[in-house]
């Protein structure tokens, strides 16, 4: 290196950093690469901040919503994200996506920029406000959406950033940051930045819950492993993998948790729905002895309406920093520790498991014979490979899809908590720019699509190759399913879009193809292996029957007409 | 009417009615006939209650932030308007509409259907939650944007529902309520409504500031009257416009309070803009010796950025329940009452105001030239017509089309307060549902239609006939005319849609032309003129130059650049 160039370095070195190159730099460490948002006029100078950074690269969304969207598909891939949006009108379209990223622990840096500081501190009436002078208003609603929040200041921006951004990994829940667009480009205040200690288990209660554990299991004849949301969202897929194969436990996953676990695995058994997934697997969960679950959370569509039976006697129930075992609870038990810990208690269950009938393995239906869901889903597991990234929007696909088996290293996205209709599209957008070397598979419907398809447009704009399915059966069908009440609803019924055109009015070029029967299905996909290498594929998938669904919303609609009929 | 149609009716009229059909109740006798939203699993039984009820439609919408919109515009037009979403996801989606209407005085009422009641006492996990049992959340996240929130239960509907409408009426604020899905079929327990007194002056205060403004008045030489926001959305129109006549006042509007007065009223002198609207009017206000305002907000973009200068001395400031007359300030003061007291005390302005030329009067460019806002505006101005709806999307056009002449009775729809880009278009659907028998026309730019467009689909749906002016600049030029300190900021670019093929993938048909010269545009205005009878016009106005801006951008870049001078 020439001495000019180190003179240079060492110069610029000791420059203090804006607030906005702090900021960057704290996000840089983390290994982002990328910060979605769409621009508005209080954030400029964040984006003119990003425009002049080197490592980080702006992601423009069509609108804000979709934007938190594709930052949380971002961060379940990549660990963590960021998004930026202008004050009022931006942060209050990101609500559902960041209400979101709670619900379902994603941790997403939501950063918001805000009016001059001498115009709040005047409280002048500034566009984007409600016009009453109030600057804190949507600080204060956004508290109750995220883990933390704060308001930056360069005095601050050494304390507030770094904790913001631990709080958000360790709770796997969004965090709040809002900064005055003029404060940007300020120098920050240098300051010692604090040493975050990381939360520690506490060695006695985890000791005394290994050994109650271990006596639990020295008693069982058939413990099994359920695997759920939280073992992907804190990363502890790793010590779940190594418990399994040390204790020889037989291994499902919950709706929530589906890719949790590597479902070509032999110990991995498939999905546990309680009254609506698979009789096989059921019985397995049903009829242990001893279950230890990872990372659970009791919720209706987790499990199958409540119709999951868990013996709170037979439960272990490992949480990020506590366990319950049967009814005694231990606190400060962190999850990694106590899964370690558990690996080499030197119990193992005896014999090998036997896995039952996938419900897709074999292609049915004829070529000439119209789409439905027994004939097109063994064609989606069939397509799928290594390394892939699936992401099924809520209603029919993602209740379908959980039944399709995944190969080793796939991807599953969904919100099975939130649940919030539109998710899937820009999702598949932010998992595109977290994983362009994978490929990405997006299966939506009709309805959800309409809600958020222009982030189709920003795909294109990006170079984005996923492969698109869109399921055309005329409305919102998982709504009709859930409302047994009445029927016919026309408040269900959508639009029927071209959705094949879509890509051409976006102003990019796709290759685009309705289908209908069986064999157009199986030609379109082979047609999109292809295509997806060099551009963007949708296949509309045009259901014979509006109300075709999978087995598993059969069974859904079944026990909620039982139910009306109980209540009537 | 037969005897038996009689004792039916009396029947039905004795029998107590659901929840949800008193809602409806108190919304149809508001004169509603429509209510906007997106269904959502727990809104059903409110949606099978509108099915099944006479004299309300239910609007779908596509997304809930679009709902809101429309929602909002309706209002502007009906003088009130609901929406109805789906717990957290639903709601969350509709902040951005709603806290608009909070910032720009529009009373929408806002109805969320939540998970059944039994699941809330028992803080069950159900979907769509922040899955940690916490049922009031967005409830108190509402509370900072609403005028009033309330949870309804078969007890206390009869009051909590039209107290919620009284306050929405009242202040001209949104309201939220939200009903578990379970309680809307239940029926409401009966109580006597409250009798819920309207506010009223306080006879002294507003005779002595009558008396005070008579004082102002009499030493008066060049008095004026400046009609803003307020005046539209309290309804005091014909007040207003009688108090002029009747002292002979000079009438501007402000830019939020543009088609508040009739612009072609022979006292109509023009848009007061500060630094960036008319000189000539500029004068008038800021040359008269008194000044009085109604319904004036002092914002930023009301005052071209703080440019407009009131003496506050000289200002009389009517605003809906008080006044101010120079220093001295009157609560409880109702503005009808004083715009009605003031119309009678006998004062006159002498002489007649002479109106200065009006900037887009006359056609200008060649028909081949490329397209500009000089040349454009003009043509917009020549094709209104009398009753026409005109929606201006914040950003250039909100600017540019604030400059163009109304004709009587003509509704200009703007966010000038709130400025939330992508509001027009699902406004125009709003508007269009509102005023079937009026003419809709949409300016809305590239930039902006692109965050929801999806509600072009749901105007085809319905079978509204909007003209829709997308003006192609090839990005967000409203952003990079108010960044005066980066050049060429790639964030501000955006994929360039096909915007005359997007009728056709969204499943319907319309006019669709794209025009690049002052002929063409010429020539698709009078295409439109016919094809708007029978269907949708898209006229994409192809800009000539992406950062051509009316006058009163290129005046506010002006300010700005100077403002950034004085800062280095």
């Amino acid at each position: 290196m020439a001495q000019q160039d180190l003179n240079n370095r060492t110069l610029e070195s000791m420059l203090p950093k804006t607030l906005g190159e702090y900021l960057l730099d704290c996000l840089k460490q983390e290994g982002l690469t990328e910060i979605f948002g769409v621009p508005g006029d209080y954030n400029f100078s964040l984006l003119d901040a990003i425009e002049r950074y080197a490592g980080i690269r702006f992601i423009n969304g069509r609108n804000e919503l979709n934007s938190g969207y594709a930052a949380d598909a971002y961060a379940r891939i990549s660990g963590l994200s960021a998004l930026i949006t202008t004050f009022g009108v931006g942060e209050m379209s990101a609500c559902n996506a960041v209400a979101g990223a709670r619900s379902e622990h994603v941790p997403v840096i939501h950063i918001v920029g805000s009016p001059p500081d001498a115009a709040q501190k005047q409280h002048k009436l500034m566009h984007h406000t409600l016009m009453d002078g109030n600057y804190d208003v949507f600080r204060q609603m956004y508290e109750h959406i995220t883990a933390y929040t704060a308001v930056l200041t360069p005095e601050n921006a050494m304390l507030e950033i770094p904790n913001a951004i631990r709080i958000a990994k360790e709770k796997k829940q969004p965090v709040y940051l809002v900064v005055a667009d003029d404060l940007v480009a300020k120098p920050v205040v240098m300051r010692q930045e604090a040493s975050l200690a990381k939360t520690v288990s506490n060695p006695n209660a985890l000791q005394t819950a290994v050994d109650r554990i271990n006596r639990m299991l020295m008693q069982a004849q058939s413990a099994i492993l359920m695997v759920d949301v939280k073992t992907m969202r804190f990363h502890w897929e790793q010590y779940v993998r190594k418990l399994a194969e040390s204790l020889n436990l037989p291994v499902v996953s919950t709706l929530y948790g589906k890719s949790a676990f590597d479902e070509s695995h032999p110990l991995f058994m498939g999905m546990y729905g309680g009254a609506f997934g698979r009789q096989d697997v059921r019985s397995l969960v049903e009829n242990a002895d001893c279950v230890i679950a990872a990372g659970f959370i009791e919720a209706d569509t987790n499990t199958a309406n409540f119709t999951a039976k868990l013996d709170p006697l037979r439960l272990i129930d490992i949480q990020p920093s506590k366990v319950k075992v049967g009814l005694a609870e231990y606190p400060n038990v962190m999850a990694e520790d106590l899964l370690l810990a558990l690996q080499n208690i030197g119990w193992k269950r005896p014999g090998t498991p036997t896995k039952g009938p996938r419900p897709y393995d074999a292609i049915s239906g004829n070529p000439d014979e119209p789409l439905q869901a027994a004939s097109y889903y063994p064609r989606f597991q069939r397509m799928l490979k290594e390394g892939d990234v699936v992401i099924a929007e809520t209603g029919t696909f993602y209740f379908g899809m959980s039944q399709v088996s995944l190969p080793k290293n796939t991807i599953f996205i969904g919100q099975g908590a939130w649940q919030s209709i539109g998710y899937a599209t820009p999702a598949a957008y932010g998992a595109c720019i977290a994983a362009p070397s994978r490929r990405i598979l997006l299966f939506t419907g009709d309805g959800s699509l309409q809600l958020t398809a222009q982030e189709i447009s920003s795909m294109l704009h990006y170079g984005c190759k996923p492969i698109i399915f869109v399921l055309n059966n005329d409305g919102y069908t998982i709504e009709k399913y859930l409302n047994v009440k009445t029927e016919n609803q026309t408040y269900n019924n959508i639009p029927n879009w071209s959705y094949t055109k879509l890509a051409d009015a976006f102003g990019g070029e796709a290759f685009a193809v309705a289908v209908r029967t069986n064999q157009e299905l199986d030609d379109a996909i082979s047609r999109a292996e292809k295509e997806c290498a060099s551009k963007m594929c949708i296949i509309e998938v045009m259901a014979g029957d509006p109300m075709d669904a999978p087995d598993y919303m059969h069974n859904m609609r079944y026990y909620l007409e039982q139910q009306q009929k109980l209540k009537q």
